[in-house]
């Protein structure tokens, strides 16, 4: 594609349409809008996804609020606004923000994730299948549903399915089978993402949760556990990283 | 699926063609084949991919073998046969049991994998690229790039594309954004997934290597880069696990 | 026990007593009971002993309250109902779920856990004795002993016998030897199982605890410590874990 | 019982039939045997089992062989007697100290086990069931049955049934409930004990193994994962130790 | 020692004087008092030290009360009392005991340390000094300080002399060689003790202090560095554990 | 420089114009000073940098501004002085002692730092680049900025240029290669150091920061990460050490 | 600079002198060169030093002789040539390679290094001094002193002077002072970096070594160690990485 | 001491008696003998122990055999002479140095120590008791053993006196209590220490051997064990640091 574009460019420069000075500046040019303290890529949505993000954790709610109004203000036609690990202050000034521009922002508090949905097209082929282990898994659970929701899928999930009441999990077997993607939410022993990955079918990206005490060593064992799983269809991503795996079923389910 | 053959097999009890007696015993005959130290589960093939696989380590070249056999005898069409971190000796066991079977059993000696391909047909609908970053992460890529291929894939490398030398790997973005998912395969701190990540829309598989000395202690820096990428279409499989990408990105193809 | 219920459901259907539908409707309605947050699995109580527990750790009071109330409406008998990691706010929701329904429930502030005691059956066959080595040990100690107790055991406990003061232990022979099961519970060094094990000929139940500080590791050194013990009757639970060895200790006294 | 004893020797000094310093002697006369490198504690084979071991491993053949001649030797009625963690040499030299002596010394290759069977008496009340999820978890799992075995239990076995696979385990359940105490092997993830705790009433004793590559950590993954377990039936020994698993389990089934 | 009461008892049994019950009991009744949830180990100051001692942390300031109220109690010659990692409320508690009974109760509120000096002799045979290397090691250097003082020593100290400035501590080589036992105190990268160890010739205990960020992993990294040092006359203690230094410390200077 | 210091000294005593007790004493009267609980080092200043410091961390108010009062008191010229992980009720300490004094004191918020601007020269040769991945690295940017800047250096910085899109960084390789020392600033996968020391030939110090969640495990794995680099001109300083960083910067720049 | 090239290109392309196609393939042309299974980038070695270098470790001897095979071919003015981790089959590849070719490749057998010197032009400005702790530590040594050397750089050495022995340290004070950039090896505790930084102006680059047994971890613990060293002018490289260290002190080396 | 020197060389200078440039000679000319390759420094003997010292592990049998060479050759009276970790082919070539010069060299083959003893006096002041837990930690016991015993100490053993049969141990009281220091080895769970501590009134060195498997971390385990030891006279040293702990208990028995 770059090679494209600088064909394109390099003919105008020839043709005299364009003069070096511009054509420089042209290639220079990328798409992303500088705040000095965050390089807003609005071109990343349009690269890998159909919302645009930010991580509230280790910026101040006047940081995200500047970094979301930027995104209000791009042209590039009306994007999903995600916003993970905000607490309830973030979500006021995101508000104040986001007030009379739109669509209203939305605070899902379990998982501190606020949503601003700006285009409800659904963009993904089949079902993301949220499936948890335990109840105190559902935050990692529910940020996970949400990303690939506002991404632009159909989403359902099955929460309580832990393996040493294997008969829950086989319970809902069809379920299960529905799904296009799937993503396995588990603490402790994290044990969920094996059985699962061997009743099915298609790809489960499995997120350790930091549930658990003493030797759960704050998610690691599970984190652990999954990257050894016997099932050869899983992945893993980072611990209570919600997030992350919505974002890559939502990747996988535009294929 | 299981719930229809169950109100089938009720339907044959009800009509007085089955008795009792047989149903439990159907219900309970589950298509594997037992070996007593392995239970050969032809069905996996069926279910998960298009190639029985055998990991050799942990086991002696004559179990291999044993099992192998059990492969070549099943009657459900013809599948390719993947044998993973064999040696010579496994392979000339493996090479006994397929002679004058079929196809004969190649043995890839870098990344000490058999295959033994018996079904041509290709059922990924893109291009799976295999990404590498240094010449001693070779032997890992060659697992997942034979992985995915005797699973029915097209398949391409580009290797040497450490991120110290990023021009290398932006030489090579057409290649990059032609496959429909990716495995990226680097050791030390295992960077490059996060940055092909940046690069591509699709689905990219993470595989840390245990190349590296000292602080890269055995994969896991790696392992941990990888799993902290910043890229949100990356996941993570386990250490030198080529063979488990190699499965992941062909049921991510299959979709 | 599955086989003999499968052959007498298809017995009915033979029989003509029972259709096929409805048998199909039978074998997937397992005793569970669906919170949408939880999964109350009223006959794990059966399997698995005699109270119906909840973990108040990482669920809102009023999710602990409301899965206590699935609790005391099911009508399987009156169980004992355990609450662990629970604080005082938890304990009034579910004490005003209790209220005027059956015995009262108590809450154990060392430990955090909540009582309802309503089956005062002894169904242990002897003695459960728990052993722990310094007072920082007891509210760990203190939810063993709960657990064990209210799943119907004889329980006695002997506190404060660290290894450093072996005379302190070798004193109380008498009350070690007395005991079927013995749980044994320590933090910092965790040696306490080792001397223990080599007094008694009875399982002992091995629980670390978080007590100490900079090289214990929050745990970590006594768990390692009691899986590497030279007596070869001590098994491990995970680090603070007083209900698990409870548990078990229950469930081994059964037999 | 040390309280008893004292007393009847008080009785004999108080009757002047018995010296003090005599009494003093026969306090101090534990009954073990001095090879200067190791005590040989014959009564601890009376106190907590059924057989005499020895851990080859760390000590020299003929260290080993002087440890069994000395067992042999002695006259508290004919016990086992168990060599674990033993290679071919040392096996040699055992069977030339056994020879004439009684039953013949036999090696169990597979787990360097070396077991003399002189009591065949079963003690144990009843079935302790050995479950392991994969080939390479053999060795380990084997050591468990002999250690059960030669301590006087009835025993069985069921290999190769990883979670990924879920039906194969579930087609043995009848199995599973035949067992009053299970001993569950598992590497990678360690997984199985969890699954198979759900299914039982009994205590599962979980070892971890050192099988897998990688994240596995040397079995640390499973060891965590075990330790994490959500079935609260389920304690763990040390990795790989088979063995350990074996007597607990024995102990376990002599209540 | 046990054997020449042993032997005395059992005279006084031949000889009529005692009746084997009472010796049974003589016997059994060794010197410690219950407080049910603590044992008072009154023998141990006499055993071990020069002082009595609690650890606050992990008790509530009304345990801590009462074991130093059984203290202040007992019978033996007043004792000097140490109570270290104490709070405010604490010291208040331990105050109203201990009013009125003799000596005042200090708190030393840079280290948590309370003591109640009741025996002023002196009883180490040289000085104890204490070395460290940073401000902030400074509350750990006094708890090692004040134990070792109140355990009867005559102590000094030398304070930030790290080693990245080495001529501040060569220049009171004078101070280091008078010493009998140092205890030398350091966070970090715990370097000062190989330093100070290679400049004297009398034992060094080495303290690993929690100060320092990131890779000093809250002292660990100090402790492994210790535990390495090339100064063959370095031993270790625990992280933070001024008082386990000043204990050993006195025990040498002692003898 | 010692040497000839000594051959003058000896020379002076030698010609009788010093007292051999004299001599002594100039040779141990070392340039610092000292506060009991901290020695100033005004030497290092000259040796080491332009700057006097304190690390506020672990020190109370009182005593920073104790050290801090020293340092102005000095008569060696005046320093600029940098108080590094200070809070504001340090800072207003620091500002009493300071007011008055000379150029007022500035508190630099996001990063804690304050600084005493007394000299402005600049010795530092080139320019000393700041490069951070994310805008929750900013903190340690700053406080390596800063610490560069009060050492008598130009600083400039590049902010929010993560390897996960590589063109943001691209775009400024000006900006990079117009610095003569680069310090490049990241949590996470800390993969940046390894892209940036591909692009220019001047030192880079790596500093990984604590940022991130889960695996990122308070910044070990961007410290591993940066240590495995494969680019050969970068080295790593501690996590969060923004202020190290500067200085070796500033050493490295005054070459 | 790519800039200024573009520029270039782009004005040639105005002036009709390149054709578009040519000038992105200009673009594309960078300067390595595939051997398939590595790029050399003979480009790096001009950026970054003044040799080409190759890992062997990982790499068939055959590997290592076809990429110095294509660095002795390559025209860009003869660099020398640096083989780490090299043992005497890779030596003898390479110097058939090597033969006739120019100078001599010669082995360094302690640390497995092949140096060929092609070009001896002193670049760097003052003396690298390499020092070392214990004996063991040499081969870590000389891997970072010929790496110094081949790049250009004057070198010394200053070896077995670790910190327990601070007078054998101190008496080098001169040879220390002499250097422009210091780089320094320990294992075991790994001090030695924070006493010479305390004792220099200059930048120390720090290389902890794997010798040392149990609690050194393989090296960590002097990695650890180095990263909090209270020295302000160290950095850190990976554990046993001389050539890194090399390579960072001659990068310095040329400022 | 340094002082009192430095007074008398300048009185001498003062004097004429000695010039200024022989005077820094002097003062230079600190007693070690360079090898190039390690410094010899016979002063460490006279300062801290009666023997001097060499590591054979990381040095080349040569090495050994010259730093062996240079001790006999030293002319500071008699001393004994320690090479530990050695093997064979070390003690051979130490053998041939020594041959004819004096008494003869023994080689220990469990612990890999070689003594040369050249000076037969007791210094130590009391009795060093080396207690060890199993067979396997006696080459580690012995190495502790031979240090103390060629310091000039008289040394005893108590060997296989774990603490799972803590009457055997019990059975020695008498030997504990006669020891002035008592160095204790364990692997494992490394619990003995704990109990020796709590048992006697002297410093007790506690060593971690590696021993074990699986969750015994390679000595870790022990380790941490013994620094987390609820015995206040216990200090610990390395694992498998047999020489350590010697060197310390012979340090201690000296005073």
């Amino acid at each position: 594609m770059k090679e494209r574009e600088l064909r394109h460019l390099l003919d105008l420069v020839r043709l005299g349409t364009l003069s070096p000075e511009r054509a420089v500046e042209r290639v220079k040019h990328l798409p992303f809008e500088d705040l000095d303290f965050a390089k807003v890529d609005h071109h990343r949505a349009l690269r890998q996804g159909y919302a645009e993000t930010v991580l509230a954790k280790g910026k101040t709610p006047t940081q995200v609020a500047e970094i979301v109004r930027a995104m209000l203000r791009h042209k590039g036609g009306p994007q999903n606004i995600l916003v993970t690990r905000a607490d309830a202050k973030t979500f006021a000034m995101v508000r104040r923000v986001n007030s009379g521009v739109g669509r209203a922002a939305k605070f899902h508090q379990l998982s501190g994730v606020i949503t601003i949905e700006r285009n409800p097209e659904i963009v993904g082929k089949g079902l993301i299948l949220v499936v948890s282990a335990g109840t105190s898994d559902i935050p990692v659970a529910e940020e996970a549903l949400l990303t690939a929701q506002i991404m632009g899928n159909r989403v359902d999930h099955l929460y309580d399915v832990g393996v040493a009441g294997i008969h829950r999990l086989l319970e809902h077997r069809g379920k299960l089978t529905s799904a296009r993607v799937i993503i396995c939410i588990a603490g402790m022993e994290g044990a969920l993402p094996s059985v699962v990955g061997g009743l099915v079918a298609v790809p489960v990206i499995a997120v350790p949760t930091s549930t658990g005490y003493g030797a759960s060593l704050g998610g690691i064992t599970a984190l652990l556990g999954m990257l050894n799983s016997c099932a050869s269809n899983v992945t893993v991503v980072n611990i209570d990283n919600g997030f992350g795996a919505g974002c890559v079923a939502a990747c996988i389910n535009r294929l």
